[in-house]
């Protein structure tokens, strides 16, 4: 198969050797797989591939149809549509994903949108929901509301009964992620004054973090998901003792298969009927093919995109 | 009645109208009233009493008969002993408490110890168990273990089957702290060495913060609810999101009364049966007459004791 790799810190298209699905999985022909931050991390040295993903092949997350099944395997048969969050290894044209982890893709659904539903959905309701306890009532911030994550955060949290602010720095990006649900959409600082809130979403990092704390309310959650624009602040405890509240952080990929599951099928059960019922979009900003993918990690480097990057077979 | 009052920063005796008790609230005739660090900060001007407490009495736990009750009083009755956390004023002759936050003294335990028991156990109760979920097989590490809700903690982790490991400054006291359960009493430093922890509990600020964070398992938490050597911290968003962990704060005296009322039904349910039993103890370093109140707050400032500081009348 053809694979992007990792070749001195430059992406390149080589061949590998088809990978072969053991107990419980499934080989899925890649038709499309949504670029992440964590690829780009990887990229530049700082963020290894868990053991026993592909160590040089990056791509968290895929959607394509079951070439083959591995013994054992019961959800799935070969031409099912699947996607699933992976380790690493989903930007091939093949892929092998735990069948645990895998979700159906509803008819209908195009495969880029597919290809970037599932580690951006699935850490937008990780979050928002598994680690916040987001609900109906809740005041939500989203910030890098225009990205994967938060498009997935907005409109997740909106349909729960949240009322969301999404703050997003390019202007350009505002009417279209109103349309996706929030109430209101502003630039960061202005963002800051709707509150207080019970859950913020940090996508973007360090700068935001001092009038994140002045923003939480009682009891309220600051959830760190993304440090693209830095990871070290400083932080008050007394503030956040005085508040009751609490600075929680959390990534995917280095999960165990158990709680990959899991949040897997919280996704089916939450999120897939909204995407079903086109409740729940996917913005995908461009497609590129395999080959292209140094241009299309060039692409998430700048910055001021809406919604996901795909690349596809 | 005659009440702790602060004068310019220092503690006196002074006479002050009795209070009354209005629908749902009991007039307690205190016997004990336990010093916490809260008192100390209120005292030094940095943390006044919250909204319907007295302003200038402190005192956030009492324990005492009951004198008289207000209308609609259902769960006590004159002469019962009781024990409560209050937003302040708990250090004086008489105090109002509401029915609801009251928990009652088990036959046989002594006033200095009753006095000492709200705001420990229910500070520890609710920081290990409702905020952070230590059960079973967990490994807990509790910085100031030899304090007030230190002591708590050790023994409520070690009653709930967590593996307690307890940092103590003062050598003098680790045999005692042992003696209440902790599978290892040791300095702060040698302390880390057992890790790593699902869950620490920060009773005394900012030195241990860097090393707090390394020690988390994944998935850990850090509870902060003792600030006196220190609130500001430089903190790592990355390690944090790489462990999956948390930092939480958390106070009791700032708690609307449903929450004081919520946790002393769970201070019931689970730690007053220990209590009852002998299993969880309250060590008292000293107690004062209310007079020599001064006195008893210069020696909490001069630390190093082992358990509680209370004031009877």
């Amino acid at each position: 198969m053809r694979a992007v790799t990792i070749e001195d810190g430059r992406l390149v298209l080589a061949e590998r050797p088809d990978p072969e699905p053991g107990r419980g999985e499934l080989l899925v022909r890649v038709a499309a797989a949504g670029l992440n931050g964590a690829d780009l991390h990887q990229l530049r040295g700082g963020y290894p591939a868990p053991p026993g993903s592909p160590a040089d092949i990056p791509g968290l997350e895929l959607a394509g149809e079951v070439a083959a099944t591995g013994p054992g395997v019961d959800r799935f048969r070969p031409g099912d549509r699947v996607m699933a969050v992976v380790g690493g290894g989903g930007q091939a044209e093949l892929a092998v994903v735990h069948e645990r982890t895998a979700i159906p893709v509803p008819d209908g659904l195009g495969w880029p949108e597919a290809g970037g539903f599932p580690e951006a959905v699935t850490t937008a309701h990780d979050a928002l929901f598994t680690q916040c306890g987001l609900g109906l009532g809740d005041r939500l911030l989203v910030h890098g509301a225009a990205g994967g994550v938060g498009t997935a955060a907005v409109q997740l949290g909106s349909a729960a009964g949240a009322r969301v602010v999404a703050s997003v720095r390019n202007r350009d990006h505002h009417r279209a992620v109103a349309d996706l649900g929030a109430d209101v959409v502003a630039e960061p600082a202005r963002a800051f004054e709707e509150g207080p809130f019970d859950v913020i979403l940090e996508l973007v990092g360090a700068p935001n973090f001092p009038a994140n704390l002045d923003a939480l309310a009682t009891g309220g959650r600051l959830m760190v998901i993304g440090v693209g624009a830095g990871a070290t602040v400083e932080l008050d405890l007394r503030t956040l003792m005085t508040r009751r509240s609490r600075v929680l952080a959390s990534n995917l990929r280095s999960r165990p298969l158990e709680q990959k599951a899991d949040a897997a099928r919280r996704v089916e059960h939450q999120a897939l009927p909204l995407l079903a019922a086109g409740r729940l979009r996917v913005p995908v900003a461009a497609t590129f093919p395999l080959a292209d993918a140094q241009e299309a990690y060039d692409r998430f480097v700048a910055g001021g995109k809406l919604g996901k990057l795909v690349l596809v077979t």
